[in-house]
């Protein structure tokens, strides 16, 4: 597939208005051909206008129709999967069998929320039949369904420039939902976005649905960011990326003379606590097994676990050693960006002067942006003097805390914000412990796991990407896992409807068996 | 049962520390006794952190020991309901026998609610089972539940001050949802809101519940609810009242250091559309039921239908003339605060300066706060010119509007900003039309009512109240009917438990028979 570099406007290619940029390898420091057009807030408003005009169609499409689109974008990826992942390569510095793999996940995603809407479960249906016959007043007929939100705004990743970028969960499942997307692609990955956007404009015509389904805009700075925030036809923000950048959408959004909904996922630390019992039965394995996790991407995912807390007490030195050993033995590796090394190096420094003390550090870097892995380590008193050192740090660096005892990990638990994930590492000894934990990890994360790491991320029913501010702003959602789609929906009540007016999901006839709650009782009929 | 006029935090009473109040008989335009105590800051820290001392506890408990709390409150609203609904006029203006009959809807509220943590569905359990053969990597066992938010503070209303008040459906879903609740009394209603406020505390206590789990506050001017919004143990708000207000809460939780979801419902004018056919066959009857339904509660209601729009044709001079009768028939009755009635009555003559001309008007006020009931008439053309038209005056005033085709009640249709609810009076030969309309009222409010109208409000498992901006803050919620629980809860995953360790809702063994997602298939197994 052959790049353009230009915006990709409903079914439109639309060349720069507001200059141009290259993509940057960031392992050999070279600009890649070609240059990419940003658009600004006239681009904005020609793309959100078009989204707006596919709403209701879009919205009203039936769940085959609706499906059959999204695994047209599942086989497109698939398709283009190794030219996806040998620019995404160069684009990023990671390795190109890692993209082929996240390509084959995110057309994933893809086909499982085709399943999901073929289940047609996302509506909600409810139905409370008339009660003529009710004192002291009749009941009328009730029917329920949940419905798109509207034009939805997606910022990716940088990270996972497939599954967290144009093609990622974001995107699947509000379209999953009904809700036509506007991408603004991230300027670290443009060729990857590119192609990927062209395989969801090829999808959406293909599909026979309205060109305004998809959109794919670029910019330079933050004014195209800022106009499809303000933009009042846009009715969902979603955004995956630093706390900063997520804060200023957030509050952005919040200001507009309608508010709307905005679902940012920002930082976390995804602590991991090392109990007693499985610290001196597997103190070793366990310092080994976060040390592999830790080096994944280079450091750069959300997922990282960045802080392992451990009492200590038999089984410590032989977590640290094999913890050091694997950071040690860590080849220096391309970082994501030139930003991104720097933001690391910087705050790598300001870790060391809070007291946290360097113990270990891989290979030297080569490139100009190789991320130099290191291992910090820090007494629990001093966590709890400085929350500064809870705070994330975006690369290949961990902080190992000596807890004093379980009172102290207890109250450092306490002092953690709103995390993605956690970890408890347990043997059935700990398991008292281990339930005193529970509740204060309960309030802080999104996601507990016990005795494995919170990375890789698994896209399932039950999977959950979210948590408390401000690893997101709304605890209430996730974005990874088929209830991502949640954030996009929202519910009409259809009261006293004939038959002939109501949707797909509310009729009578149920020809498809959607569970629906009949009066409070799930039913298939 | 006596009152005190105190603040109810935990088991406690707290008397004044910022000054008292008494309550206004708005029908006489004297104050009542006792003397009502503000307080401030530190009685609000107070209740949080003994709120926040409960969620662990409150969280935790098993689906019939909240049930049981949830239907005690019930059984003591039932107890006090001829004493409540007396006071409660005296302090509203409002008969009697309409607020008896609000308390036990309030009453059915708990139950039904008790009814939904009973059946365990709002956990939305979901269960994807380890895969260890799955290749390329095993899966692990992955559970998921919704728990609660955790303190929440809610802002009641003054219209209906028992089913949108202390007792109301945001205290009773937020307490099913397992969040202990901070309620901030309007100060329109200080003796009703302690005896609905003794009855939950005593429930409490009965319960052998953390008496953090429900308080009481009230102060002067904005301080207490400021400090409610901005304290950072609180988790969740909810609001019933002005959009300048809701929007004044909404704005100042979305800038705090930890942003929370804040739903306000705020305001809607509930249009009417009438089709011509069902116009020429019934005009008069829709006429008559439309003028009835807006002065419901001297027309003080979140559910009003406001604006009836109606293509001019056969039946137009029948409905124009039963509504002017309905109108001038209404006796002037007592608004229920002075601040109520001054807005309606700056707001009227802003209608009227619009250019929307008089047509009726209701019995002369004889005590100091009535309203007259009031009927304005504008053409379509005009309303498409001043969108000021189609915004709520919060009173017994309605504004028929006479629009020239079809085509222009389109128009006017998608200038309406979002609304709690939207009617068409349709017959089987305006289904075209209707379903024309459908898609643009489906994208403006969160119920569709076919001939009837929107008032009153069915509690149930489909109903809902809310709506696109302003008629709430966020239109994926709802404050009425049983999904009004979805906004106090947040999804938690859980890796790898141990049976032993799950909550009640994961475990292996579901003696209840709860609902759960196995691998995305619905089971009781």
């Amino acid at each position: 597939m052959k790049l353009t570099g230009n915006l990709l406007i409903g079914a439109e290619e639309v060349g720069a208005t507001a200059g141009v940029m290259k993509a940057l390898n960031p392992a050999t420091n070279v600009e890649i051909e070609p240059a990419f057009a940003f658009g600004g807030s006239a681009e904005v408003d020609f793309a959100v206008q078009l989204a707006d005009d596919a709403f209701d169609s879009y919205n009203a499409t039936s769940l085959d129709e609706r499906a059959a689109f999204l695994e047209r974008i599942a086989d497109g990826l698939d398709a283009i999967a190794p030219e996806l992942a040998q620019r995404t390569s160069l684009e990023t510095g990671l390795p190109a069998a890692q993209l082929e793999a996240e390509t084959a996940k995110a057309a994933t995603q893809f086909r499982q929320f085709a399943t999901v809407v073929r289940q047609g479960r996302f509506r909600q249906a409810a139905i409370d039949p008339a009660q003529p016959e009710r004192q002291p007043r009749a009941r009328m007929d009730h029917r329920m369904q949940k419905i798109a939100l509207g034009p939805v705004a997606v910022f990716g990743a940088s990270n996972f420039p497939i599954s967290y970028s144009v093609a990622g969960g974001d995107t699947a499942s509000a379209l999953a939902a009904g809700c036509p997307v506007i991408v603004k692609a991230h300027n670290a990955h443009p060729g990857a976005s590119e192609l990927m956007g062209r395989v969801i404009q090829q999808a959406v015509k293909d599909s026979g649905l309205h060109e305004g389904v998809f959109s794919l805009v670029r910019g330079g700075g933050n004014e195209i960011g800022a106009a499809l925030v303000d933009h009042p036809l846009v009715k969902g923000v979603t955004f995956t990326g630093s706390e900063a950048g997520g804060m200023a959408l957030f509050q952005r959004a919040q200001q507009r003379p309608e508010p709307i909904p905005v679902f940012t996922e920002m930082t976390s630390v995804n602590p991991t606590f090392v109990l007693p019992a499985a610290l001196a039965a597997r103190g070793g394995a366990i310092g080994d097994g976060f040390g592999e996790r830790m080096l994944v991407n280079v450091g750069q995912a959300c997922l990282k676990p960045a802080i392992l807390l451990a009492v200590d007490g038999p089984g410590y030195i032989g977590l640290r050693q094999a913890l050091i050993a694997r950071v040690e033995a860590m080849h220096a590796r391309t970082m994501l960006t030139p930003g991104i090394w720097t933001a690391y190096r910087e705050n790598l420094e300001r870790r060391k002067n809070a007291g946290a003390e360097p113990i270990a550090a891989g290979g030297k870097a080569q490139g100009a942006w190789d991320g130099q892995a290191a291992l910090l380590e820090v007494d629990g008193a001093r966590m709890l003097e400085d929350p500064s050192l809870s705070e994330e740090v975006f690369g290949p660096v961990a902080l190992l805390v000596r807890v004093k005892d379980v009172e102290q990990l207890a109250e450092i638990a306490k002092q953690f914000r709103g995390q993605l994930s956690a970890t408890m590492q347990i043997d059935a000894d700990d398991y008292a412990l281990a339930a005193r934990l529970l509740p204060i990890l309960e309030r802080r994360t999104g996601r507990i796991v016990v005795n494995a790491f919170a990375h890789p991320q698994e896209v399932s029913y039950a999977s959950i990407h979210g948590g408390p501010f401000p690893a997101t702003s709304d605890s209430r959602f996730t974005s990874v896992g088929m209830t991502a789609i949640e954030r996009f929906l929202r519910p009409v009540c259809y009261q006293g409807f004939p038959d002939e007016l109501l949707p797909e999901a509310l009729k009578h006839d149920n020809p498809r068996g959607i569970w629906r709650l009949i009066d409070g009782e799930l039913s298939k009929d």
